[in-house]
């Protein structure tokens, strides 16, 4: 089954969360609006054109009848049909479980740099960021980096189950974006979180990803993503 | 099997989005921090005391070997094991992109009062909750009614599949949580998502939710929770 994947074509986003389950998994699958025409037919697809439920916003992954959208629940399917998941119930339970701690993470990463309001530029909530972003940094970043940390800590090398599952590959990716914006404020945090890191590390070198992420398919960050590095948001 | 529900005793919260699931379904489940010693119970939970994932922050749903939490994951699996979710692939992945829509709404009404740090007062961001307040009012509550609207456009009389599910129910707990921290907002908003205020009053008419609603085990909204009415923020 070829999978279409519907996000922004100019940022890893959120949609970065569903290319690494994709590439990870070895998945074939278009990445729809960086081929032409394909930013049309990701409209299309947010006014609604396909059946079955209307997506909110992207990320939005398509195949056959099947339409998802919402980060968490496109990398929890594509990771229980595609070996990315533990296999029982109470493992699967547990990989949502933080899959959507980060997904909140990763919320809470965007609004640092939109506190107030999606729909004006960060210039013009900057004074409300800056504080956004201070109470990001000394208490938001460590308390969930430690829970990732604790969950390494009882359950071994990865974060749930005996085999690397999305949610560790979602740990890699908010390590890197985190690592992007705030390099100050991560630098100080990881000292405290050496297991994290090293999931980061096994992570990045595990052979399909390594490939994508030497590939130009890997988006650079950039500041239009969620993932944002203004040096008077990092101390 | 007993659920035992971990949340904070004084408020409907993340909580209730669970509450409505158990209730609905008639599950036999223990309001933990409600009994006496609950709330050591709940901070034995949340500091690891059983074996599996480590929860972030309540919910956290328990029973036997498992546990989950963050409310969407915990919604989805009670709506798949009880008859409030649809049986085939397509429409459960629907409602769990609804359901986590839904999520993302009830996070961005936390954050009209809290918009700069959750560790702060309201009061020491007051300034700040306005400007937010004010962009949610303008933009994201028609932006996200207007999402379930389409959707039961599309759907008809629930928002996924045929019968009622736990997006469902997360779809009233919403409208009664703006509603109430906002009423002015909505009664504006609403004006335009009729078919949605037609879901709401079904589902509060089901009778275990009606026996509920109207039982003490309901709590009151008020200015501890998440839906918080401050006029000064309803315009």
């Amino acid at each position: 089954m070829r999978y279409e994947l519907y996000y922004w074509p100019e940022i890893q986003g959120r949609g970065e969360f569903v290319r690494l389950v994709l590439e990870d998994a070895d998945c074939a699958y278009v990445d729809v609006t960086r081929e032409p025409g394909g930013e049309e037919r990701l409209e299309a697809v947010l006014s609604g054109e396909r059946d079955g439920v209307l997506p909110f916003a992207p990320p939005v992954l398509c195949a056959g009848k099947l339409v998802v959208a919402q980060t968490a629940a496109i990398t929890r399917f594509l990771g229980e049909r595609h070996g990315l998941a533990p296999s029982d119930e109470v493992g699967r339970l547990g990989a949502a479980t933080i899959a959507l701690t980060i997904a909140d993470l990763v919320a809470e990463a965007h609004d640092t740099h939109h506190p107030t309001s999606v729909e004006l530029t960060y210039e013009r909530q900057a004074a409300a960021a800056k504080e956004r972003a201070s109470a990001f940094r000394r208490t938001r970043i460590p308390k969930f980096l430690g829970y990732l940390e604790r969950n390494l800590e009882r359950n071994g090398d990865v974060l749930v189950g005996r085999e690397v599952s999305y949610a560790d590959l979602a740990a890699f990716q908010i390590v890197e974006g985190l690592s992007y914006a705030f390099p100050r404020a991560m630098a100080k945090a990881t000292q405290a979180t050496p297991k994290l890191l090293a999931l980061r590390d096994r992570v990045a070198q595990r052979p399909r990803l390594l490939h994508y992420l030497t590939s130009p398919r890997r988006l650079a960050f950039n500041e239009q993503g969620i993932f944002r590095h203004y040096p008077e948001l990092d101390g």
